[in-house]
């Protein structure tokens, strides 16, 4: 028998139900969890829906980082919600200003061989310590919060072997990308990614931070990494040592998949508007004029990624049609920052330094111009997610947003190297980090805990009722899309919808209007709706689910689905189907009216069933990949219907 | 005869036309402008439709700092259009980012002797350098930059002698609250302030920057300072000791008023909602929670403001249910703050640090909740400007706001002295500020600048057509509002309408909404609004005019009005009357129709008329104040029909 690789000695040691074989459920234990305010509002109403008394995980951390434009009163009555929730229900509240909660969470939470699940699609950023972090929807997180395992189903476990050493003028940004120029944005479905070989050495944990975090832009269900002398390091630096726990792959680990990339080869890459797929050398694209730069976010978050950029624009101007925007991802990274004195080189190269948050990568701020070039360190770059309805957004490496910066035009930074004189640099970063704790709120003492009343405000509204799927459905087709559309496009967050993240009857007005203005116009009555392929990619919003529910969606029928959204579809009611045949869904148009017939029976006993399109009079065999345990929430209109009448019965 | 005073000597020196008797016209010649985004945008379209080539003042600047929070693409599009204006008409261009206009201006531009008109109501505050500084609409500055003299009534002359010294814990900000307790937001009406005697030694030119920004609370039409050592000083650490001018006052000068301030019997002092002009003592409402505390603004700019904040914080945690949000009010103040140290303390203890700007100032973000109190070192506190409806928004000076964030609720911050043994701050400031520069862009050669088209995008809309005044007007009251009623209320700013300021037509949409959400329904034929005392304070916006005067205002009919709000009115053909006796205010309805008839002879031989009202059958005895040269721009419908009139015949 072969030796464990990382990611199997993390599931075996957390699995609680089910068998370690690709494509079966299994159901695992989870220490700790994240919730960010975008997300979080949802999962706090789901909490008490759910009738939790207190948090169950050994860790339970809500971050205020998505919304901080407080462009009104219903933000600042946001924070004030999950605030009181937290003291409620015995989790730690990290501050607005505290930072994004991925790095935040590994630099103070973060251990290697636990697990995470969070309802934040970048969760897996945390597979950069030897982890297990998984990104979910809301309702798993309120679910594990409550004590439950997490259940998926167990994907395929993908090698890749590094070898080499990073360039100058790379760095671990490039890594990632030529992955997503490899692989395209579904390519790492069903799988989790795990890094090994000889090049890992070459690669601090915050690097592998940048790897691990945008594999959610591979569709994968998380990356790991060992962990190994660099976590300790990394750990140490944060006066954490004593949480160090070695977590290597055994030398024999098999892999069900395997890539190789030799990181010596890498050269600046880039993806262009408007996937994270759409990869190219940037050398191919050099001389596009730029408005506006911006670095910062989950992607790019180290204090190496900053000094990087300050020590090339220090003693510099950046372009005068260029806004550089800086936005430090937590307070700690400013503060270590400021303290080597890159803020100040900086600011004095023209940098606009924003609070610590995710700001403009969530379209909270910093929309650019109609026809404007945007270079960001950000890991999405979906269509309008900038804010912008027809923005033009490229994401890039510190060290390529940097040269643009000073030169108003796409550059490759070699190139600016060469025509500056420069060298690498390779700034000195403190050995020990600041540790600028004081910002998380601890949480209260369970007695204490329990006198605390939640603070509601008019905006928070309470989760919708949800029905039973009918046994029959004859509905239209209101809306048919095409390949890799996005929670973004779905249920859009940006600064006119997030505001109403906690309102679910007031976000669903604005629900597919980035591909479709009319659809909540025309919704209203029970519907399906038919997408291609990777459908539901990006955010781990469950707001992508319940708006279109509440607006009658009970059907979407694609050729394939992202992980995160299938299974908010079915935590809320909508039933997930795929086509057999993917060829029938060119035999399909919007409109057509679809009749799905004894479904009870149907989804109960088998995973195919026929539908009849009743506009053509043809027929499509269909699948669906729901568990049991997935089929009776569907049928009992959510899993929070199906746990209320088990609670009942 | 006696010798003059400060005021006297800058105003003689600049007189174009008129005698210096107050209440008679003047006319000064303009040595400097400046323009913010928020107003300039209009300015901008107001010097295409003045056929203007080139910028004929010594220096114009154009400043971005209301609307940075972008939101959408407008933002940038007014960004884009900004700076292509700047370079078509021989302009300075003052980045986003690089700080608000008035402390910026101070520190690059402001030169003593000199005269600036701004359309931003604070523009006074360059008063502290000994330079006339008025606040004006954009169509003023826009004439001003055509070569126009600015037109005027010549205030009266306050003399406020300022004896003694500040003692610890009390600071500039508490004398200019002193000042509006004593004599509320219209005390300064019809008068520049000018301050003297020992006590001005005791103060910077930044402290008087402080007091000299706020005269704007008062309804000052400017507030002035001699050119001394204290301004020898600041201009030094510039590196501009070559701008020096002393211009004191005559040892002998008069003024037609006088006031006399103690500084040593000063205590610390705050504004209560909703009004700058609800001062009390701080102690008389300690104890008062406190959900959020706002340090920055124009109103403290100073390096000095933000260092006794960081000295206050520094090792310290502010309170865990206060949001600490520090605005760095320019580039070079958060450098200079940066490299004392003073950053890191401030990010230490809690703060969150944003971009350079006004932000919440002006309701671009930072809103807070409904029913919690917001102690901010902001000028202005009117209802719903933070961007909340109901909010509870206080003014104070940055040692109090300090106090509170520590303890979470309002506190004296010499009791907060007391309890930790604290010593009053006295932070080492450097001798010469870091002087960054570079993100002002500086005026294209003339041949250049004749080449450059203005980028304009779709939410740029040209200025309205404006039809002459009618010689009758038969027309209800469509809305009679009560004392005070600022700008702010009459065309909001803030998140949801400033993105609208270069698109009049959507704009209007929202005219009046935070007194009555139902007026731009009612609008849209031609109508009279009445109002009490003061009527259009605050803000210089002339949005204010012309947003209502699209939806059909043609007569407003008040107790008194605020200076900068009439003159926008008579630019932009709304004729601006004011009862006779005060009374008559409460013997009309909202609703009655009132019948002005043979507007044309009345207005150009008589400064009174009267006017019947149709529905009760009562008569009023009205006047106006306004010149010869503003009834003919009202008569034709305001001032750029009456230039392109007079250019065509």
């Amino acid at each position: 028998m072969p030796g464990s690789n990382v990611t199997q000695k993390l599931i075996s040691s957390h699995l609680v139900d089910g068998q370690m074989r690709p494509g079966e459920e299994i159901a695992l234990h989870v220490d700790q969890t994240l919730t960010q305010d975008a997300t979080g509002t949802l999962v706090m109403q789901e909490l008490l829906a759910l009738g939790l008394d207190r948090a169950r995980t050994e860790l339970s951390v809500q971050y205020v980082d998505h919304n901080l434009l407080q462009a009104d009163e219903r933000n600042a009555e946001d924070h004030l919600f999950l605030y009181s929730a937290c003291r409620r229900f015995g989790l730690w509240y990290s501050k607005p200003g505290n930072g994004v909660s991925h790095p935040t969470h590994m630099q103070r939470f973060g251990i290697p061989g636990r697990t995470l699940v969070g309802s934040d699609s970048h969760t897996c950023a945390a597979g950069s310590l030897g982890m297990l972090a998984i990104g979910v929807g809301g309702l798993d997180v309120a679910m594990a919060m409550a004590g439950q395992p997490l259940r998926l189903r167990m994907p395929e476990i993908w090698g890749v072997q590094l070898t080499g050493r990073l360039r100058p003028w790379t760095s671990a940004k490039d890594v990632i990308l030529e992955m997503l120029r490899r692989h395209g944005v579904s390519g790492g479905r069903d799988r989790i990614i795990e890094y090994h070989g000889p090049g890992l050495a070459t690669l601090t944990a915050m690097d592998r931070h940048v790897i691990a975090n945008m594999g959610a832009e591979l569709g994968a269900t998380a990356t790991v990494f060992p962990a190994d002398d660099a976590v300790y390091r990394f750990l140490t630096a944060e006066g954490r040592a004593d949480d160090f726990v070695e977590l290597p792959a055994d030398r024999d680990a098999e892999y069900d998949l395997h890539d190789h990339v030799d990181l010596s080869a890498l050269e600046p890459l880039i993806a262009k508007p408007s996937s994270p797929g759409n990869v190219v050398p940037v050398r191919e694209v050099a001389g596009t004029p730029v408005g506006q730069v911006v670095v910062g976010s989950s992607a790019n978050p180290g204090l190496r990624d900053f000094a990087v950029v300050a020590a090339v624009v220090a003693g510099r101007q950046t372009d005068p049609a260029v806004s550089f925007d800086v936005n430090p991802t937590s307070r700690q990274t400013l503060a270590d920052l400021t303290a080597i004195g890159a803020t100040l080189d900086l600011i004095k190269a023209g940098a606009r330094i924003h609070q610590a948050g995710c700001l403009g990568c969530i379209g909270m701020g910093q929309a650019p111009a109609v026809g404007s070039n945007s270079l960001r360190t950000f890991p999405r770059n979906f269509p309008g997610r900038s804010g912008t309805a027809e923005d033009l957004v490229w994401l890039c490496s510190p060290e390529t947003a940097a040269a643009a910066a000073l030169t108003g035009h796409i550059t490759d930074p070699r190139d600016l190297a060469a025509d500056l004189g420069l060298d690498y640099p390779t700034p000195r970063l403190p050995e020990r980090s600041s540790i600028c704790d004081d910002m998380f709120v601890p949480p209260l003492p369970a007695e204490d805990a329990a006198r605390v009343d939640l603070v509601r405000g008019p905006n928070i509204s309470e989760l919708p009722d949800l029905d039973p799927l009918p046994d029959q459905i004859h509905a239209p087709v209101l809306l048919k899309v095409g390949d890799d559309v996005s929670t973004d496009e779905i249920s859009p967050a940006g600064a006119r919808a997030l505001p109403f993240r906690s309102n679910i009857p007031k976000l669903a007005e604005f629900t597919f209007t980035p591909i479709d203005a009319g659809y909540p116009g025309r919704a209203g009555a029970t519907h399906v709706v038919v997408g291609g392929e990777n459908y539901g990619q990006g955010s781990s919003r469950e707001h992508a689910a319940i708006a279109p529910r509440l607006l009658g969606l009970r059907v979407v029928v694609a050729k394939s689905f992202a992980r995160i959204h299938w299974q908010n579809l079915a935590n809320f009611g909508v039933l997930p189907l795929v086509f057999v045949d993917g060829a029938d869904f060119d035999r399909i148009d919007q409109g057509d009216v679809l009749a799905f017939e004894g479904l009870h029976h149907t989804l109960t006993t088998s995973t195919e069933l026929t539908v009849r399109n009743h506009t053509t009079g043809r027929q499509y065999r269909l699948r669906h990949w729901l568990s049991p345990r997935q089929v009776r929430a569907v049928l009992a209109g959510g899993q929070i219907p199906l746990l209320a009448t088990a609670g009942a019965s």
